[in-house]
């Protein structure tokens, strides 16, 4: 999407590739909002501690991320030997796979383009193959959240006031984004409408990335508290809310995404206020057959005890924020970092494929991607 | 209630009143909960100040201080003249009045103190009578902070888990508080049980003041961002929910308190959770006949887009906390104070003279001091 630097807009994703130099492009998202910067790995060992350090964050940005960075490594082989190059993409695959142990987006990849590498000859052929399938998985990325886009901003109506919760922006994939995507959409059709971005405390991922994103693409948007939404939405402020899924259950319909979206869905359907997920068809998970099995991760108390910002002057030092410690300090926390919306709360979940009533999803696996 | 100081646990009141000194001792808030000192004013416009900055803050406790403040004036005035007395006095009250101009406990406070002090008939027994009410008024508000604990306890069972929101603890008040009563009686009688401490964004009250005063106290509980609740009660962790109020409509039982209030009144709803209000009878409001009417207070932008707390070294700056920026610099926030919570989510409003339910208020209205 846009950003504007010194009164300059020009297009950026958040992950591409510079052939001639063989370097991942990455936007350096922990310096977000407070600064823009584009970062370039010399090896795929700078690409796996991108990924490791959450220079680049989001399933869409780590799995494409990923698929250049093995694309990368393949294509640092110097010889002929397809055995040897075979041994040395196998360990690429395995450092990149180890950056980020528990995501799926990276490994499945990665898997696309080591079978598309499978198909040449020469190590030449494969190393040229490698990068057209990094490529490729890149622009499917953005063409699915094209798609959700295209089907989601029907939704939004001329003078809307949509709520959203925590990132499931552009950033978070290699463009566009899923939770956004009807947003950016509406946009582009002309609409106006007006977005209450949630804080998404402890990590703040709404008034930081979320929010960051919304300016970028002059869409008229305020930053609320958590504790904000119910008050809004019970004095009529609020016609729709959007928001992004880590994992789906194809079998229940059951969203699990970052912790305060259950809340949001209550209020919702408290208030008769339609509430969708936008999700690409990787998060779904069609094994699992009930929400209670997904584990939540606990998260760092210091999330919960304090914040992460910039002192008076704006900037930040040596590329990082200043940490405040606001909780009583001799209290602890527990900090859930994720939680689980059943489907009864969820009146659309917005793929790629088309707008599915949670309970459908599995009626309609085939259609979703799925092939067990 | 009790603090700790170096090993040392002795009994403090929010205020009270040093009469050999003629002066007024205040936990000094701001500080807290990253120091804890008790400071002296020296003469009512110190006490003024006092309100005015929030040093003192709460609905009884600012009322409490207003009135040791008017006996404080009018124990500095010297001379027998009982006109030259009445004017002075008449000046002390307009400054501490104007010193928080919305609220309405000061006031109250203060009539109470020019009422007896009416009784007297020459300037000392008037200055004599204006400390008595003013002790008395104390007094009163730790008896029914008492009172609210006596009937509010009873809904602890052991091994609890209650979750509460904001600041309606001891500092808000004389002693005691209100919403925390129960708990401290319910220690009192032995009862072990776990409080889950909302953070309460953006202004971080839970997360500072009732997290110090329950870590004071020795009660077991947990800092929670307020995104967590939601979760917590889907997955059976919160059996009962306590909050104060800062005005509760005598005639609908319609409650405001600090936003997000209301969104977890509608968790609890959902989960069949037991949802109180304690509050003293000074903030029932006989008058409005709907919560629509109640005026919500729009806030600083600034409380909602950053975070105020110590560094890494913990400590303060000359007794400031340092605000950090967490949000795009470039969005800006809607920032509204308080919701309002419907009769039919709350079980039951805890008062000094018992439990009633919110729509039965009015019916009891002799037994709550309504007199209209």
């Amino acid at each position: 999407m846009n950003v504007t630097i010194r009164g300059q807009t020009r297009h950026f994703r958040t992950v591409t590739f510079d052939a001639a130099r063989n370097s991942v492009l990455l936007i350096e998202q922990r310096l977000l909002p407070h600064e823009f910067k584009i970062v370039a790995t010399k090896d795929f060992q700078e690409t796996a501690a991108a990924i490791r350090d959450m220079v680049v964050r989001g399933a869409g940005a780590i799995g494409a991320t990923a698929a250049y960075g093995l694309a990368q490594g393949a294509r640092a082989f110097r010889g002929n030997d397809t055995k040897k190059f075979s041994a040395h993409t196998e360990n690429v695959f395995h450092v990149l796979k180890s950056a980020r142990p528990t995501a799926v987006d990276p490994v499945n990849a990665m898997l696309d383009v080591r079978r598309e590498m499978a198909r040449g000859r020469s190590v030449a052929e494969k190393q040229s193959l490698a990068l057209a399938a990094a490529e490729e998985f890149a622009n499917e990325d953005v063409e699915h959240c094209e798609a959700i886009g295209r089907h989601g901003q029907k939704l939004i109506r001329n003078g809307a006031r949509v709520l959203t919760h925590c990132n499931a922006g552009w950033l978070a994939f290699v463009d566009i984004g899923t939770a956004t995507a009807p947003m950016y959409a509406a946009q582009a059709a002309g609409k106006k409408f007006h977005v209450w971005c949630d804080e998404t405390r402890p990590r703040s991922q709404g008034a930081t990335l979320t929010a960051w994103e919304l300016a970028q693409q002059k869409i008229p948007h305020q930053i609320i508290a958590d504790n904000a939404a119910g008050h809004l939405m019970q004095r009529g402020k609020v016609d729709l809310v959007i928001v992004g899924s880590d994992r789906t259950l194809g079998r229940t319909g059951e969203v699990t995404n970052k912790i305060g979206t259950y809340t949001k869905a209550v209020l919702a359907a408290r208030h008769k206020i339609p509430f969708y997920v936008a999700i690409p068809l990787s998060t779904i998970d069609w094994n699992l057959k009930s929400g209670f099995q997904i584990p939540i991760e606990e998260r760092s108390e210091n999330e919960v005890l304090g914040a992460w910002g910039v002192l008076e002057n704006g900037k930040m030092k040596n590329g990082k924020r200043a940490y405040v410690r606001v909780a009583n300090p001799t209290s602890g926390a527990c900090n859930p970092g994720f939680d689980v919306t059943p489907p009864d709360l969820i009146t659309g979940i917005i793929t790629p494929a088309g707008i599915f009533r949670p309970k459908n999803l599995w009626k309609h696996r085939k259609k979703l991607g799925f092939n067990g």
